[in-house]
């Protein structure tokens, strides 16, 4: 066996640990009585452990090393080179983030997020202020050990987004904002409630069901590697490209929770099930450095998957011109006054609110720069965890024109800091933003797809897809891969450009 | 920390991998999607090879050498000095099984499976055999291997039945052939078919569903600590005693399938949600040669308390005068032309059979001696592989006077020898006579506890065994267990008793 093959080997073992943490993960979530969880804690405490120390040991160093000399006349644009770069790079990051931090870090996790969920429930932001100002510490002692050049969060984000930054991002939000703000301004001056309330209705759970397996199968979900299952916090989580698990939640009146949340997850889950064979159980089909057994070029990457297939096609005009009818026939009392175009109208209907989760396409990205300018100012310094409610609200005000009237639906109502990862918010906007640049790019190299797409064909996107993303995994970068398709790199003009063109038009804007 | 500490402290890590592979692989038969099983595969390969590599250790040999010097005076009934005693016999047993021959017997066995899967569709023997010749080979090196004083049985009974012997198991069978035969005799002799066959009927799966979930949770199946999901080939398995999964099998007109079932994995699923809280991560909750989280004194033990929930408390005249009229609500189209006593004479009818997994409780116990006298004659060379279907069908003629029309239905129904593990079959029968033996020792010792039965108080018979039986989990042996609460160790005369008792009843043979 060569040097490299010998590593690879290695990895791959590593990798199968990574998917078995995955397979706890999902069972955790959808399948576990409750009583099981202390025994599932100490379960995923051990393999943890057992995986970190099998990926930074010295047979690992021995065994990188190696390879690389073998490896130094191989092309570096090779998934080989690129493969040992990044392992490379993930066990350096590794040994430099120390054990003990990251055993503080998930101890405090738990604490605090018990603390924050009685927090939120009683408005008491005060309770929970200790506990945000030492994860807080922790995180920029985190930021610390893994380095960074200009600013502690380049250090975070790149842990979801490598090579992310957060003076890029700041141009990134200040071109959207540019766009956003004065079309959310346009629309609210006209934004009018739809003539009739669907979701007074009650929609059948096992109708739900069937239609959620029924959309994300049609749009390319592959259920002979994969389930559907319920989670109260959807989620979709990958065992391998041949076994991919996606959840979603259902609302007896709410019926577009289960349907997008379906197809978002499914949005997630074609990304998995579409990766090249040949990566699985290699450094490109892992977060190495989370410890993470996740396809894609990046959290970021991953999310513009999962926001293509669930806005851009899942809330299109054409998409439920093409399907209203399957679902007048599932709920024919339900939906017996309303047509497809109603329909299309009531799934998009934008409209300035306190809580991200329920946010339409406008305002979302609103919610992600509050929340990560939050976090960066936290990080340098320039406002203390003791300033964060006042200024959640004046962001609040001056994005959306709303003031929260308690902290429960306003800075308390995330759960990400409670449990740690600074850093994260940014993958949803950035995941917008690669969407409509990566469609734009499809329809510019596919002129019949906007025919195939009106056909409800959607194998021709997700073979394009296959071929120009998806296949190659982390391989490349978000920056990489686009620039393959697009010419450049993330540029926010075809995300300002559809949402300009998607609700000009709703709205009757021009 | 003591050295006691420390050696359960390693031993509870590796008793989390044992749960986790659990996890994968209640996963593998209950969940997964069809084209997950490769990954799956490489993934449990990986995980056994790591907690084997954990357990026979250098680290083990010295945590263990510590231990045992400082427990040197400990009480020998104690159980630390059991746990630590069981752990030097299952390190040393390891030890002397060569990797080398698990992973051929793994090969073996994967390919040898698929082999006998077409064969017994062909009834085709030849093709099995060469098949069969080679698992015979390896399972006498294995049990040269582990080391045996009279008959190479002894080595593999003792990985199931530790301390059981092919010289007490002969004597044991000679027993019961001689109460048994004569009883199925006069059974045969009188036996009619029933006038109504309520297998003509279908029965609505989904109140299937509700009813065995019903009648596990009224028998002491703890759901807070538990789920029943739907398997091919039911069975249970747990991740701690907090963690404990059922399965069951449905079949649209043979409503005892699900039933019974359902009632045979909660009685296993019942031990182990029974076992001492303090024994959840040691020794004495797993089966350390089979490496396997598994809790109770044996394989026969566990099948002691499946085979006691389903058939001496599920199929007695009490348990259906109690809840027919639950059945009768759940199907009374199909249930209208008959009563309590009918129904348990249905589920009670004994008929000479073909085949092991469908037998009764009279004749069930001829299919395993039948198979274990095979097994014993193949390791010690009195019959050979090619010899089996004559031998198979000359015994099915002399204790159940039929003679199988082909080999699909004789030598080649059961999967066990086409995946290695010979010694199994006999933990069945002992798990008939145990069962016999401990309700009759409960019975003796609580006057009340008929009565209790026949109210359908559960709880009462529960508390007696997890106080005298369950909560110790390995730490005394079958033979231990019963010779506390009978005075003597395992006894075939209870099982004679009760089955002459109930059956000269029900065909009112005297």
């Amino acid at each position: 066996m060569t040097a490299y093959e010998n590593l690879t080997a290695h990895i791959a073992e590593y990798h199968d640990l990574l998917c078995i943490l995955n397979t706890l993960k999902w069972d955790m979530r959808t399948m576990m009585p409750a009583a099981g969880a202390a025994s599932r804690g100490r379960q995923l405490a051990t393999l943890t452990k057992m995986a970190k120390s099998i990926f930074v040991s010295d047979e690992t160093a021995r065994l990188l090393d190696a390879a690389e000399t073998e490896g130094a006349g191989v092309n570096p644009d090779s998934y080989q080179a690129r493969a040992l770069r990044q392992t490379r790079e993930a066990y350096e990051i590794q040994r430099r983030i120390p054990a003990d931090l990251v055993g503080r870090m998930a101890a405090l996790g738990a604490e605090s997020e018990a603390v924050w969920t009685q927090a939120r429930e009683d408005s008491d932001f005060a309770s929970f202020k200790p506990y945000l100002k030492q994860m807080l510490a922790l995180n920029i002692e985190l930021a610390e050990a893994i380095g960074y050049e200009d600013h502690p969060f380049d250090a975070l984000v790149g842990q979801f987004e490598p090579g992310m930054t957060a003076a890029r991002l700041e141009r990134l939000f200040a071109e959207l904002k540019a766009g956003i703000l004065p079309l959310l301004e346009r629309i609210v001056a006209v934004d009018e409630p739809l003539p009739v309330d669907l979701w007074e209705a009650e929609y059948d759970i096992a109708t739900q069901k069937a239609l959620c397996q029924e959309l994300t199968a049609m749009i390319g979900f592959d259920f002979e590697r994969g389930r559907l299952d319920i989670a109260p916090h959807p989620f979709e989580i990958s065992f391998t490209r041949d076994d991919v698990r996606i959840t979603t939640r259902y609302d007896a009146n709410y019926l577009p929770m289960s349907l997008f949340a379906a197809l978002h997850e499914a949005g997630h889950g074609i990304y998995e099930q579409n990766i090249a064979p040949e990566l699985t159980r290699t450094a490109l089909s892992a977060d190495l450095v989370g410890q993470y057994a996740v396809g894609g070029a990046s959290s970021g990457a991953h999310e513009f998957s999962s926001r293509l297939w669930e806005n851009q096609i899942g809330r299109s005009r054409e998409f439920w011109g093409r399907h209203f009818g399957r679902l007048q026939a599932a709920f024919p009392q339900q939906m017996s006054a309303v047509d497809a175009e109603f329909f299309y109208r009531a799934v998009n209907r934008v409209r300035p609110s306190l809580i991200r989760v329920e946010a339409d396409e406008v305002t979302y990205n609103l919610h992600i720069m509050l929340r990560t300018e939050i976090e960066m100012a936290l990080l340098d310094g320039a406002v203390s965890v003791a300033d964060l409610p006042e200024i959640w609200n004046a962001k609040m005000q001056e994005y959306l024109g709303l003031t929260p009237p308690d902290d429960r639906r306003g800075v308390l109502q995330d759960v990400h800091w409670s449990f740690g990862g600074f850093g994260n918010f940014p993958t949803y906007t950035i995941g917008n933003i690669m969407a409509a640049q990566v469609l734009a790019a499809a329809h510019a190299q596919k002129p019949d797809l906007a025919a195939k797409l009106a056909e409800g064909d959607y194998q021709t996107l997700l073979e394009w897809l296959r071929e120009n993303i998806y296949r190659h995994s982390r391989a490349y970068s978000t920056d990489e891969l686009l620039t393959r398709v697009s010419g450049q790199g993330l540029n926010t003009a075809p995300l300002l450009d559809y949402l300009e063109e998607k609700y000009a038009d709703l709205y009757g804007l021009n």
